[in-house]
């Protein structure tokens, strides 16, 4: 069974619940920018290619139902300022703005009212197959890169947060190369962290793995390093929120700490990240943004206590893995670089958010 | 408030049920070597010394309620294998059930079985004091330790799991130093772990913090490297379950990793351990038996599931850190001592396993 976190069909959009997840698959109507904003901020969708994409594609949901006309540039500008405020520090959906605002500003010069509004329709329908298309080459060049080294045997990787299905429009980032190394039949195992405090790592990433048949072990966040010393792991591998012109990265909390440990353990450690990730508008992490979460993410689980009441509470959602510990590589759509090479790779094709 | 997690009066006992911590303050009566066994085996009662002397203790129990006579010997011999089998990777009840059975097996050959019952009572009650006498001592150790390196400032320190008052018999052991730098007007702050996942740290340790006024922040494990990068810790303290002889340290999982990230950012690693809980028999940690604990403990919390149906599950106890990375020292009612002087330092003192 593949998952599919958002279901879209002309004028229709539906994400799956994902704070319902593993246990209840509730399909819930965006009809609005309104209804987009809140399900993000509320992390019933999330990853960040996912939130760029249902951002987006709830303007099209608006813009079929008739909204735009004249005040079609005014909408977007605002529609978009506003969703892009809803979780600061993925970087996908504010880069989508900036491009899709460029898109409509040059179109707008030469079409009729009606014309604009089905090119940007057009426009934004074309991100959930293109999206899947580089999660695609992703897997596969990650793979590749994480097998060059080990002629032969089945290679046992270790993965913290959400990264599959879910968080993307298909296929996945960093789970999409462990599904590249299964379907070329040289996955042994994946370890899968629970990535607390949102627990997405057991929620979300081992019931996919779970539903796709593949060997996945589900650890704490603490048993990382120690499974890096028992397990033979050959690589980790994790997404990104953002990924800036050094190659710094931000991803889920404890991304940093495992990049720590494989470095301790000699174990590659890879980023995979489409250039929609990628924003080379920052020259180093210090500059991202880094969004904190309400502390009642660590003082209650399900609605239940689970933590002394009233105890003050630091819970930064994301961590900034300096570009010197991502020794393996970063995996985009265009290839695997290290970080000093990833400016220069997408320079042309990339310019600056 | 001063929490007391065991409650002992002469032929009574009682221990504060820890896994219904902090919103329930739930007194459970231990009549028997069995409810002990059972208690300690469902962590009502965790944290190596706190096991010791609880299991201890009900032998007390028993044996002033009349069981023993001539049988006093086989009846010890018996009870303390069947505890010290409970959790297997804590060493200080089986070095308590050494001591103890050596103890009395001098004692049986000058005294009727009536005295002999006498003193071995006397003998199992008078851990509760030498705990606590042990745990002030090496509170002032560690906290004039920590300071010799840092003239005038307050300290900032991390610590993990669960190691005060509920864990021991009183003060605690890395949370007793923690304690000891709040008694010199010293500590700044102590970022306490969550500790998944017993989740002891959100429950039990920041629940005693609180409950002392220590200026406590509860975080992610997760969260804990980038901690020491952001928040300028001065120390990272923590308890052991067992230190061997080449001062390799079994505590809770997730120990090792925060090694590793103190190691990487340069910041002193403790160790807080009683001599009761060295293990000089063994000569590394390669020997010490890690407990596997149920893959429910990450598939449900508070009896809610939380993760991928029947997904696999790795769920590690303890790690082991290796002596290399104990940086700050070991400290012990005797005094600091680095890993390579553990067991000189102990030696005379403390004789093997």
């Amino acid at each position: 069974m593949t998952l599919e976190a958002i279901r879209y069909r002309p004028g229709s959009l539906q994400i799956l619940n994902q704070r319902l997840l593993p246990h209840q698959s509730v399909l819930e109507e965006i009809r609005s920018v309104q209804d987009a904003y809140e399900a993000i901020r509320s992390m019933k969708v999330s990853g960040a290619p996912a939130i760029s994409i249902v951002g987006c594609l709830s303007l099209a949901v608006e813009l079929r139902a008739g909204i735009g006309g004249d005040g079609l540039l005014c909408f977007l500008r605002k529609s978009l300022a506003h969703l892009a405020s809803a979780r600061p520090t993925a970087v996908n959906l504010a880069r989508a703005a900036r491009d899709l605002l460029e898109f409509t500003e040059r179109e707008s010069t030469q079409r009729t009212a009606e014309e604009l509004r089905e090119s940007v329709i057009g426009w934004i329908e074309a991100m959930l197959e293109r999206d899947v298309e580089d999660n695609q080459k992703m897997g596969n060049y990650g793979a590749q890169h994480i097998l060059s080294g080990v002629p032969r045997d089945s290679v046992t990787v270790l993965t913290h947060g959400n990264t599959g299905s879910l968080a993307t429009a298909g296929y996945g980032t960093a789970l999409g190369v462990v599904r590249s190394l299964q379907a070329l039949g040289r996955l042994k195992r994946v370890y899968c962290t629970e990535t607390r405090p949102g627990g997405e790592g057991a929620r979300l990433t081992a019931h996919e793995a779970a539903s796709e048949g593949l060997p996945a072990t589900l650890i704490t966040d603490s048993a990382a390093a120690v499974a890096m010393r028992q397990r033979a792991i050959t690589a980790v591998v994790v997404g990104a929120d953002r990924v800036v012109a050094n190659g710094d990265t931000a991803h889920q909390v404890g991304t940093y700490q495992l990049a720590v440990s494989a470095r301790h353990h000699r174990i590659p450690f890879y980023v995979v990240a489409p250039s929609t990730s990628c924003d080379l508008s920052l020259r180093s992490g210090r500059h991202i943004v880094i969004e904190e979460r309400p502390p009642l993410e660590l003082t209650s689980i399900g609605g239940l206590p689970c933590a002394a009441p009233g105890v003050e509470v630091w819970n930064p959602a994301f961590d900034v893995t300096p570009h010197q510990l991502i020794t393996g590589g970063i995996i985009t759509e265009l290839g695997v670089f290290l970080p000093s090479e990833l400016q220069a790779a997408l320079t042309g094709r990339l310019t600056a958010l």
